[in-house]
């Protein structure tokens, strides 16, 4: 699947699960051989001539479309976007209170790509939703056991936001056609949301009067209460991504020289926000000093952050707080986030370093 | 202005500045009459049959309109939004360090009404804006001598915003035609963001490449680092309204039977968020329970909700925090969110009361 697999964390083989390692998660937009991949099943076969995307629900006219059609018969749109999956730094939920089952992924369920396609608003605009639609469903061909019976894994979004430019169906990843791991020959990509609901493998759209009622909308990807269990609809269904950020540079338990040390990171918000500033704090939160955003990849990718803090000899527990465009700030505390599914950790990040006499 | 003024704090008589007390906070649409007044300078008097609202800048054609024209070319729309002043809860700040020059506002900076007139994107659509047109300014009739030398009020939103069918020019407020204090004969109407974009006295309209450069946007209404001055630019420019929630009963301080006892409150969550769960801990964050939402007035207000804990007899101190439709939380130590002007005290709510033996 992938010409090498280097700085890549495998949570697990089959299905392939792994993150994207701590270097790589410093670049701006990510090698595709280090972007992070999440699934739920097999990596289907797929022949790409005999593939059809089918549009279907609540239409003026159902479509059934080649991939020839797709290149030919829409515009090709470009956005450079981050995804980020709902379980991204659940680890630190994990050494809180164990979550079986789940893998225990790091600060790598997340990555930016440069993606290629179509608008899905354009394919939208010639399927013509009809009067009461209010969701837009994707469906993927591949199957996961993990429920009884095996279900394909799909989701959906918001008409209002699957009319937006920016959400595409892709076919090529960072300028070359997408993977077979990353959905091939087709993905949808809506930026801004949970990496769930950029479906992989996509063959259906389905226009609808309501949410998603399959498993992985209406069961799984909530965020349950800490005395909760999951099941059918319990819970806040995921959506947007929250707010987030993590220190890439220096590493928890690192021991550095003393004085100066540069300290770097990544943050995201997602929906309608930006980063609009990140802070450091080497004094537990007394005070705190603005780090400097670094390159603009646009609305709907992270941001990389940089800041040198001066540290005298010793121990010392770095703190790190983002700011979105709402002037909302990350909570302070990861145990109070605490969920059985281990969903959106956004707590601030918060490592120990020594500083070493020099 | 008012028929009556009860239930309204009022903060300043000159210019007016009152927020909705406490008993109004709890009914779903705020009375006009305890609605929330924030002002930078005297009430403009204004006749209504001279005057005209101006379509001008990035436009295709600018436009110079009357009531009676907007009321005959366009379609009236309403909506039912909350408005929240960037500065809802500074109190709490202002009791960890002082804020001078700036009113001490509580929960009660914000309300909730049923706005008509038309939609902005109505108006702009006749107007044409131009190729690189980024954003929509505002302009009032008023003048405030918090500058010098004087200045209208004024502010500016993303054209991107400004084409969505819930920013209103409105000049109803509740069934009823805009008081004088509230904008008349016209007020813009932004559901999701700080009240300081929702101009009133509205003469002129500008699209613009760029945002509004007037005090109220470029200097005030900006989150400043706690360790910074205002100034020109500086800052985080405040817009989309962060998630806050507030307890309305008891209040801090009460007594009350020991036993069941019903808390109420509201939330609120701006931009693309809704309110998505709110939770209630009597034990110092230890445990938390969820609320009942109660009505749901739609995407752009607020949602109210309601607990009965069990109080043993002693002194408690309740926390809530609500959670929006990204899982995202409020942040818990409101000291740490302090800044120089006390914008976005979003800070989980806090009260302490004692359960008598009943």
């Amino acid at each position: 699947m992938f010409g090498k697999r280097d700085d890549l964390v495998v949570h697990q083989q089959e299905p392939f699960n792994a993150e994207t390692g701590m270097d790589s998660l410093g670049d701006s937009v990510t090698e595709t051989n280090a972007f992070y991949v999440r699934g739920h099943g097999p990596v289907p076969e797929i022949d790409p001539d005999a593939w059809r995307l089918r549009v279907e629900g609540m239409v003026e006219r159902e479509l059934s479309l080649s991939l020839a059609t797709l290149r030919e018969a829409f515009r090709e749109r470009t956005v450079t976007a981050t995804l980020q999956c709902a379980g991204n730094r659940r680890s630190r939920l994990m050494a809180i209170r164990g979550i079986p089952g789940e893998a225990p992924w790091g600060p790598g369920a997340t990555g930016t790509a440069v993606w290629s396609g179509v608008a899905l608003a354009d394919v939208l605009a010639l399927a013509g939703p009809l009067v009461g639609a209010s969701d837009v469903g994707f469906e993927g061909a591949d199957l996961s056991p993990e429920i009884e019976p095996v279900q394909r894994f799909g989701g959906s979004i918001p008409l209002d936001k699957a009319s937006r430019s920016e959400v595409l169906l892709a076919w090529t990843m960072n300028g070359k056609p997408l993977a077979a791991v990353h959905g091939a020959p087709l993905r949808v990509v809506v930026p801004g949301y949970i990496g769930a609901r950029s479906v992989k493998w996509l063959e259906r759209i389905e226009v609808r009067a309501e949410p998603w009622l399959g498993y992985f909308q209406h069961v799984a990807y909530r965020l349950v209460p800490a005395d909760g269990a999951p099941g059918p609809g319990v819970g806040v269904p995921l959506g947007l991504v929250a707010l987030n950020s993590e220190v890439l540079s220096p590493r928890d338990g690192d021991t550095v020289a003393a004085g100066p040390t540069e300290v770097r990171g990544y943050a995201f918000a997602g929906g309608d926000r930006y980063v609009a500033r990140v802070d450091v704090s080497i004094d537990g939160g007394a005070s705190w000093t603005q780090a400097d955003l670094l390159e603009d990849l646009g609305r709907w990718a992270w941001r990389h952050w940089r800041i040198t803090v001066d540290l005298p000899p010793g121990e010392h527990e770095l703190l790190v707080r983002a700011w979105d465009s709402s002037a909302a700030t990350q909570p302070e505390d990861d145990a109070s986030l605490w969920n059985p599914k281990g969903y959106v950790n956004n707590a601030r990040p918060r490592i120990r370093i020594r500083a070493g006499a020099g």
